[in-house]
């Protein structure tokens, strides 16, 4: 057995071990570990920005530089804001222990499906240091323990700030093997990570399309994680065009690089006429506009699209329009482009909105809202691991709830079978 | 691409599309098909019982007998009772669009999380011609599309009852993608179809041991399952012993080869004065007994356990018993050796009981109750496709429910993102 896979295996004993404590921890000491790393996060601010200026010295050596620089760096501000994300999952209700069903059998038995923590998550991140302490918040939180492999780039914060973490723990008697780095940054190690079945019972990935392809091809643990975010919305006529085009222009460029951005708008043919009202705004404020025949001959300001347009998915401000002829065109071109993230219908005849609704097959399907509020917190959720567009178990913006999983208890009085 | 791969993928695509018609197919079709199926299974009785005879024939020349035989042998009865299990799937209530949550944000907008299918499932299974009916009802009950592979040994019986199951959908309307048998026993299909990732959203074994572990070793597609059912139940000296002993008896003997039957017995050295009137009933019911040093000394009837005893899953009339001192070491005998399968505890104190079913991470905890209720039919809900003792989706026993997943339906009235 190679070490990278014996490390692997070592940290999953830990991890395995200290969940089983995790699981029956009462919810206070879980909410006083994390108090206490916040407030260890904002006494060890210095040493935390030190380690963060080694990365960042390091990275500017590499030549890495404007956004992956910026995700990279800490300042007073971002560590504030660190240590008051670990407050707020210590503020949100527990998970663990929730009631989900429970029923009475003609023979008496009494049966309840009962929250469980999901057991050991491991998560895989790349520059933005802030995921070691969000990740591990809300992974304890819900009584998991967590394996954490951040990006080398930024190992050193990485480091600093979940040694904050891990003071948090002591403070709480919790074992230390529920929040776990992995050792070294040595590559193999995620390789490693990926394929332990036996040690980690879903991988999480935070990052960039390149990370999550490379999770989603090597796991042989299930994962939490969505590829693509290729978001459309579907313009009936029934909608009001002030109200459309107030959404329309939100979820695209409120911010053009979340993955619950816009990126393809699908007007029906019946309200071609609304669209240069529409893209008066977009091109005023920058957008690029990409369109199908049919739209770029109401709308010059529009290119000509390319089929590969209607697959990309842009993060950026670029909108692609095609018209379409009614509902049934929009739900073909949404089933044959959509990744399954957020599609959402701008309408007001109901029967028409409630059959968008339903047979729009993606985590989340919006009516008369911007897609941008595919977000854990927008959903009210206090705080999200991420959005998943798999089908089992997570889909949606992961949360506290969507970190646990379930069991049943069942309660009788000598009841043996027939 | 290989044939085998392009066979899965073709299957894949009819299926995908199938699925997408069926997860918003009334449930009066769905019922329909399965009425009508029933019914077609009972016209062409004959025509089923002449293939199955085919089928028997053939082991008969391969010199299979006994159990395996038996699995395999159709009769009148067996017929009648698939029918039956069609019209009892009909019956129960339709799992698709219930509403598992709904709330209001401040801003108005309204969350709704929908039951919705899961999409394609994979079902692969051994010699019981029932599972066609039984696997293919559940499925498409619950809106997703089934793509069924059943052993070779049981190929014509298969091809008869699926024939019936088709009927079926063709008398509602139901595109026939929505039920499929993979065409030809080669085996490398079911290698193509536990690595069709894009064509499948879950794999569901159906069998014995080896097959389930091959399953869950090749799958690259989730899969629900369980490996053993190594079960326990702690006898605790609060327990009445008369009703430990009927319900120790039944867990163990009512059928030793289900999954959920007894096969170790924690006694609490507190209890060991109770354990030969135990042994009385069980040695006259003909179960061979293998006790630790203790429990030997207490009951000369009882042979010698070896360490790996505690390990096994007989599916037998053999039951291991093994002393312990107080709650905490049958948690951690149970940690150690036990399958995640079903774990009960025989006690009347009520903080006992609670911390047995808090601290116990089985799929199923018990309370005074026979392990044999492990049973989806026993937990009320109608059938079973199997038990899972993943630990993500679906656990404990899979029933309708679980073969759906969810999503979020969002209404608003022109929310935007600030």
């Amino acid at each position: 057995m190679s070490d990278v896979i014996r490390m692997i295996e070592q940290l999953g004993r830990a991890a395995r071990s200290a969940a089983r404590e995790l699981a029956v921890c009462a919810s206070a000491s879980k909410n006083r570990a994390l108090a206490a790393a916040a407030g260890r996060v904002r006494a060890s601010g210095p040493e935390i920005l030190k380690a963060n200026r080694t990365d960042i010295d390091a990275a500017g050596e590499r030549g890495i530089s404007g956004a992956l620089l910026d995700r990279l760096r800490l300042d007073e501000a971002r560590l504030a804001a660190i240590a008051a994300g670990l407050e707020q999952v210590a503020a949100l209700p527990d998970p663990v222990g929730r009631e989900l069903a429970r029923w009475q059998r003609p023979n008496g038995l009494d049966i309840a499906r009962v929250a469980v923590p999901i057991g050991v998550i491991g998560v895989i991140y790349e520059s933005r240091p802030n995921v070691t302490a969000d990740a591990a918040a809300l992974c304890l939180k819900a009584g998991n323990a967590v394996i954490l492999r951040g990006g080398s780039e930024a190992v050193h914060s990485n480091r600093a700030i979940h040694a904050a973490i891990v003071a948090g723990l002591d403070q709480a008697g919790i074992d230390r093997g529920a929040v776990q780095m992995v050792p070294d940054q040595d590559r193999a190690l995620v390789g490693a990570l990926l394929g332990a079945h036996e040690s980690v019972d879903v991988i999480v990935p935070r990052g960039g399309r390149s990370l999550v392809e490379r999770v989603q091809r090597d796991a042989r643990v299930p994962v939490f994680a969505h590829l693509d975010g290729n978001n459309h919305l579907y313009w009936h006529r029934s909608a009001d065009p002030a109200m459309a085009i107030d959404v329309i222009v939100n979820a695209k460029l409120r911010r053009p690089g979340i993955c619950g951005a816009l990126e393809t708008l699908l007007i029906d043919s019946e309200c071609l006429e609304h669209l240069p009202a529409l893209v008066d705004v977009l091109a005023a404020r920058g957008c690029e506009l990409r369109g199908d025949l049919r739209a770029c001959a109401v709308d010059a300001r529009l290119a000509a699209a390319q089929h590969d347009d209607w697959a990309t998915e842009y993060l950026d401000a670029i909108l692609a329009i095609r018209t379409v002829d009614g509902l049934d065109a929009a739900l073909a071109h949404i089933a044959e482009f959509g990744s399954g993230h957020t599609d959402g219908v701008l309408a007001e005849e109901p029967a028409l909105v409630e059959t968008f609704l339903q047979r729009v097959d993606s985590a989340i399907v919006l009516h008369n809202a911007s897609t941008q509020f595919a977000d854990g917190g927008e959903f009210g959720f206090g705080a999200e691991i991420g959005i998943a567009t798999g089908r089992l178990h997570a889909r949606g913006p992961v949360g506290l709830e969507q970190l646990t999983t379930f069991n049943y208890r069942v309660r009788g009085s000598g009841q043996i079978r027939a």
